[in-house]
């Protein structure tokens, strides 16, 4: 086994923390410390990473040579300022949030940047490292370098981008993940009220993300909207806004965006 | 190889029939003749089921003991009416829609029924059946045999659906493919518009649909939205507002709907 050659405090134990610390443990980097607001994610996360844990920013370990950022955004501002008092000063720290920008350390540390791995994380859930994008930014080349080594041991899949680009990939992948998830809540609860188990729509829903791996998103559309059928979403608009008026606006809603991609793409392939 | 004991008439050559044709024929069932409005779209199907092909329904070969219909939902009233006039009035009659009821054929014919897989079909795409649940109802419980026997061809996972049933089915659809590969579009295009390769979201696709391979798609969820992060959700809308208004409303309904359906999940499993 490599010799732990980074040692890491890892600031925040949500699902971001709860999978890429025992992931980056697991390759030979030593987790020095977990810090949470609350009692039981750092505890949680502590055993998960083998490591002591404190719930007391003022007494962050000094020790370690890279500080992982991963809190609620909301949270960013005010947790990098109390850090950089507590934490080592010669250290490297980074954040892991998509859309904020690297800049929320300036001022407040020396070397910095940003680590942020693109993909959906669940502490129910251990994720393939190996398939995870990760998008890189730092103050310095050299620091730039350092944290591609270190995301570089989880993954093969490691790109440099700018706090502007970061933000772009952060919307879109809300729309391709966390949205697209939302349709799949939606399917569920239709389904629920009528009996119909969700488990038969999962070869459905994977054959349209698979689908996707071979036709632009926008050929490999189907179904009503696209072929503006009417009838059938007259119909579906119906019944929806009987059981779930909600459900029937944003049916409408997408099924209008549909519709313009299409007659958009129909006018500018002609 | 079994001997061919279905003969089947295909009226429509569009995405359904254009992957249900073949995948019948190497199992041995016998394409008698394919049927479309277009030319070009009844050669490409015949010649991919080896059969002759029309483009006229009173052309339409009396020598079938099965017609399969897949047209356009605002087509089948008047297509199952010509069909019916012209076809073997002794064989069974089904149509693939997943949101049209089984008596569309009431009347017009003796023996009929519905045979709906519920997948996303592309022509430019082969599906593997074996994964798609077909949905059967017949208007005598022999025919509902038939039509299980031939599904049953091709795919282990048939069940029997009312039309009722299966119009939600049909909705639900909508919602976990449509409205999802929508998600993927609009991602693509803001990715597109600054340089950023879509291929980088795969692996976020990929982990979203898996996920809920084992999570209900509720407790799968992540993202600004879910945490009710206003901060990222109003700079998300700010950037969207400037450059494409129309994605600005449709992120800005789906996440309230997100966020709404995370508060009535915290209610209820209190």
């Amino acid at each position: 086994m490599k010799r732990p050659d980074f040692n890491i405090v890892f600031v925040g134990a949500g699902n971001v923390a709860s999978c890429l610390a025992p992931a980056l443990m697991q390759k030979g980097c030593r987790i020095v410390q977990v810090y949470s607001r609350t009692q039981e994610s750092a505890q949680t996360l502590a055993r998960k990473a083998d490591c002591p844990y404190t719930t007391d920013l003022t007494q962050i370990s000094g020790e370690a040579d890279l500080y992982i950022v991963s809190v609620k955004d909301d949270a960013l501002d005010d947790v990098t300022a109390r850090l950089a008092c507590s934490g080592n000063p010669d250290a490297l720290y980074a954040h892991t949030a998509g859309s904020m920008p690297m800049d929320v350390w300036k001022g407040k540390i020396r070397r910095y940047g940003v680590l942020y791995p693109m993909q959906t994380f669940s502490k129910q859930r251990a994720v393939d490292f190996s398939a995870v994008p990760f998008f890189i930014e730092a103050n310095s080349e050299e620091d730039a370098c350092l944290l591609k080594e270190v995301a570089g041991r989880v993954s093969p899949k490691i790109y440099e981008a700018s706090s502007e680009q970061r933000r772009y990939l952060h919307i879109a992948a809300v729309f391709a993940c966390n949205f697209t998830n939302h349709m799949y809540t939606l399917c569920d609860r239709l389904l629920a009220a009528h009996g119909l188990p969700f488990e038969s729509m999962l070869p459905l829903i994977d054959e349209t993300a698979r689908k996707i791996h071979e036709l632009p998103p926008l050929e490999a559309q189907t179904g009503p909207a696209r072929r503006n059928d009417r009838n059938v979403i007259g119909r579906h608009l119906d019944i929806l806004k009987k059981e779930a008026p909600e459900l029937a606006d944003l049916y409408g809603m997408i099924s209008r965006s549909i519709h313009t991609y299409e007659l958009n793409n129909k006018m500018t392939s002609r």
